[in-house]
């Protein structure tokens, strides 16, 4: 794998310098609010950061989008739109919820909005009626996406589907690889636009026995942003258990190779939700960021 | 999908009686051993059961096949074989591993050995030297399996590759889906011959997009299993805390619909790694499992 992307391709340099370095603000959400990790990000000069809607919320829009501006942070996404699986009573909530995420996003400056687009609906939209019927919940996502995209279109606000790892499935997200987002790409915006892509995060899609294949198909035109953590052995938690870049076992730079071959010259996200680098020092974890960003990604 | 599954086939019926019904040993290791469990399945009139080896290994090989002959019980696999991957210095012990479980298999008259592969090689055998390299991982599973196979086949032994969720894709299989595994077994076995196919598990594929395909691709004489149980949500252990079938989220009954509509009619083998279950005992856990696979399977 390493030889072969290293053969197509001569990675970007990020021995020197942490240009290309994005921070989602989920990996620092445990240590303070947006203004906090604005300022740690912009003191460590961190050129871009990926914001989660309810921090944005916590703290308001107006101030979000001023602190950003004044730090002179560069928007690698915003997180998160999606969850569009809903019985009849919850699809308008669904629907409205969703521009509401488009409109923040362009507010901020966002370069796309990152979907997580939901898993059964009495999940992804509580109260609604329960079901175990994912190809209809697949459905429901396609019809949402397409509605929403529709809109997105006139923002002028790009479309991220983020593939999430099939144990997300249920609850999360029923869209679980980069070939199945692609097929949603290809029939809801045949001739690519730009604006209807892919975040691929390394640890959702590393295990794919298609990976390398779905990466080169991507290409640059859906390669929206590309996110990186580390997968460890043993994983403790579904959720909150996810690794810096080199406590685990994913071929990273192989994988950056892939995606840089498409030609993506975008940020590398880092987004980790972890008990442990939730409880260390947000200096600590943005310090430990950059030098991995440069010895393992 | 249950509507496609029933329009195509005419479930067989489980509500009278249970005698397509097996239940695999893991789902009670920790009531007893495999004499209890051999016991408790015959009083129960279970018919089948899938032991593992270490619970033949505990009571002794002789002993065991003696106990499932008497109790007139039919074994609808064994678990397990595979751990394929391996640096040169394991590989010798881990083609001498699989030839033993091959023997056993054949000794115990199992339908199938199953075969859970591995993953990276120092997971799948202790000391063997880390790799985060899951291509060539998987090139090492296909060598495995490709010697294993050769010598199943002197014994008649049918080999039953077992996808596992990707969430174990690092450290237990780094095969994950139904079409890896069909794609395996046409290069090692190009005119399908019976002696090579599938253990198709409700809780590892049930997330698939291409699920229903897979498994029409399948056909009958590459379904050499069916396992059921079902999928939480939440799901607090990645390891240990399925579902009793019904209790999760897996549609069940459209599975089936799938399974059987390739022509499949041996057992539905009931396999549950679930902290919760193992603290019951061991009457109470069968008579769940008999009074949902009537009802939920």
């Amino acid at each position: 794998m390493t030889a072969v992307a290293s053969a197509e391709i001569a990675l970007r340099d990020f021995s020197a310098d942490h240009r290309w370095l994005s921070i989602n603000t989920a990996t620092l959400r445990k240590q303070g609010d947006l203004a906090d990790i604005v300022d740690a990000c912009a003191k460590a000069e961190i050129r871009a950061i990926s914001p989660w809607r309810d921090q944005v919320a916590a703290i308001g829009l107006d101030r979000a989008v001023r602190l950003v501006k004044d730090a002179g942070l560069d928007l690698s996404g915003y997180c998160r739109g999606g969850m569009f699986p809903a019985d009849p009573a919850h699809l308008a909530q669904s629907r409205d919820d969703n521009r509401r995420a488009v409109d923040e996003a362009a507010a901020l400056g966002a370069r796309c909005l990152v979907l997580v687009v939901g898993g059964l609906p009495q999940f992804s939209r509580p109260g609604s009626e329960a079901s175990k019927d994912i190809i209809k919940t697949r459905a429901m996502v396609e019809d949402g996406l397409g509605t929403l995209f529709d809109y997105a279109k006139t923002v002028g606000m790009p479309l991220a589907i983020e593939p999430l790892h099939p144990m997300y499935a249920a609850d999360r997200a029923c869209v679980n690889t980069i070939g199945q987002s692609l097929d949603l790409c290809d029939r809801l915006d045949p001739a690519p636009s730009g604006q209807l892509g892919l975040a691929c995060d390394a640890y959702h899609v590393w295990w794919d026995p298609a990976l390398m294949a779905g990466i080169a198909r991507t290409g640059r035109a859906r390669m929206l942003a590309y996110h990186v953590c580390d997968w460890l052995v043993p994983t403790r938690d579904l959720l909150n258990d996810r690794g810096m870049m080199g406590d685990g076992i994913i071929d990273l730079k192989a994988l950056r190779g892939a995606v840089e071959a498409t030609g993506y010259d975008g940020y590398c996200e880092v987004e980790i939700f972890s008990d442990s680098w939730w409880s260390k020092p947000m200096d600590e974890v943005l310090s430990t960021c950059i030098a991995r960003h440069r010895t393992c990604v």
